[in-house]
């Protein structure tokens, strides 16, 4: 057993079929003795940028010789590249589709390859519905045990890697125009405002006609009330102490968001 | 590695974000070799009193050294406590809220202490709405790890933690008057009346104007068929053979129920 | 530890309670080094035959001494046999109620048990309701942890088995006639039409007044295209290129579907 012995999985797959229960039958056949680790497998299925924004929210709170093996892949089957990347913070296996790109500008990319030696896949003969288990559960096994990832296939250009272009907040005076990027679980609405554009100033959200103001917890405003504070990853965040702010603002993905500085 | 190698987690996080995941990762960077099982993270968002009825219903079935992180945390941020109490059975981290009240009774507390002690923490700046990743899952895992519980804080008096305070059912000459105190996947109507107040007596439960008879199995009554029996833990049960009683009677938490002895 | 240490659940308890995590909570007291895989949770409640056909899409990714506790059980309390199979391919553990029937063809029946040694349940007066927790999860971590098979019980003939009977499809002509057998989680309508009564032919589906062409992949059509395939499980499937089958054409669970070889 090699030290990369942690392996995460991060799909759209959900956890009604076995699909994700396949993919880790995979990699205890070829090492029993790996630890995997489920980020989430409910990802709204073939959302790219959902993907994207988990991927970032998790990393930095795994070993850095983790391989982190995600697969939302609408393009399963056509000529999109499987691929392979070494970070300094990680390694992570998966289709080339814009899924890892929140996460390249902060790690350096050490090495990328495209998954072109069948040697390393579960069989030759992949199914063209399925690379989660034929390809990207199989390479991702042998890397986390130990083999090379340049043994994976050929060696290819970080720049050449599928960019997911996020659109970034627009500070214009003492405004920043933003947007909602993830809604989680709670409610909790996630903006695309970084916790260092705010920090040290005197802010408030506005949305459509409502003002909100900031918080330093959920708790510290009554039951029921709409406050926007710092969410756990750094980003401004809109939620309700006890409620859902999704269900009382009906906001959604992309909806647009002012940040007013005092 | 030490003796004390299970962790589980309890939480209300759900799992399509990367919450729990994330707690993983703060574990394993901490302790690689420990096992973490999930106990639920389908916890109703901020319920504690089904926090503490789901950690009731699993502890008995777990190692004794196992650690249990519980995170239904609805006051994460304020001035509540973050504890860890040693059992005889278990060891618990989580918010002193009265999660573990259900658990106490049946347990003699050992020792209790309240997290102060910022070196177990996996920072010293911890999130304002996170600290089950930045302090229970670290201190689980140093716990788990053989870390000695008094070195994670001050010692506090096990007569200072909060309790949650549950209805107890009354009887009155053969009526025995409880709710329904929990409701499971299947629809099944838990109530707060134990076993051992109806066993080796006839009889038969009345919700509204229905009286619902006795019966040792789910399978002993037609497909349909509304039943009343004693749970998997000891809890009179309202069930359905084949269906849920829940859908069936629209009966919800806190619902009154009557048991009549014969 | 013996080298039969890969034990997988497969249930219809769901996430939202603790049933699960107390199974696995059975199975480390027991066994500590015990790798537990989750296959699936959500077989929708007491579905047999959603049980058998995820056991059958998962079996042939496992390594061969892995023990594969399936636990969907409307019978449970009933006079219904608790049985433990010893396949080529895998061991088995769970109610003899045709579960494990449709991975039987393409295994020989090695050593079939019935559970009647006590020593190797959990308790020696099971629960009538949660046969999973005191009698499968403690008989399958002992199975796996290296109790010979034939210590679990009394041998039975593997002819005496419950059979669920699926039906076949039907060939007339240049015509199959089949059903759905499994919806998945992306809405893909899996039929019972094996890919071997189609490959190397031109085919189409016809559900309905409608005709849906065959393709190779998701992606080979355009976003929103009906079209038909062949799955990962080597079935014909009816899928959309980003949305869901079942949506669009809104059929169910044994719903006709005709394939036309041209």
């Amino acid at each position: 057993m090699s030290k990369n012995s942690l392996v995460t999985l991060l799909t759209d797959f959900g956890l009604s079929d076995v699909y994700v229960g396949v993919m880790k039958g995979v990699i205890a056949t070829i090492n029993p003795a790996l630890t995997v680790i489920d980020l989430t497998h409910q990802i709204p299925s073939q959302n790219i940028a959902a993907a994207r924004f988990n991927l970032m929210s998790a990393l930095p709170y795994f070993p850095t010789e983790t391989v982190h093996i995600c697969v939302v892949d609408p393009g399963v089957g056509s000529q999109r590249r499987g691929i392979a990347l070494q970070l300094n913070q990680a390694f992570l296996v998966g289709p080339d589709n814009g899924l890892f790109s929140g996460v390249l500008p902060q790690n350096s990319v050490i090495k990328a390859v495209e998954l072109t030696n069948l040697q390393y896949w579960r069989t030759a003969s992949p199914s063209q519905t399925f690379h989660g288990r034929d390809i990207f559960a199989a390479v991702g096994a042998h890397l986390a045990s130990g083999v090379l990832i340049e043994k994976l296939g050929k060696i290819i250009e970080p720049e050449s890697l599928v960019e997911l272009i996020i659109e970034e907040p627009l500070q214009i005076e003492n405004k920043i125009i933003g947007c909602i990027q993830y809604i989680d679980h709670f409610g909790n609405l996630i903006t695309n405002i970084a916790a260092n554009q705010v920090q040290g100033k005197n802010w408030s959200v506005v949305v459509g006609k409502r003002q909100i103001l900031s918080s330093q917890t959920y708790s510290s405003f009554p039951t029921g009330e709409i406050i926007a504070l710092i969410s756990s990853e750094g980003w401004v965040e809109i939620a309700v102490n006890g409620g859902s702010a999704q269900s009382q603002l009906q906001l959604y993905y992309g909806a647009k968001v002012e940040i007013i500085l005092a």
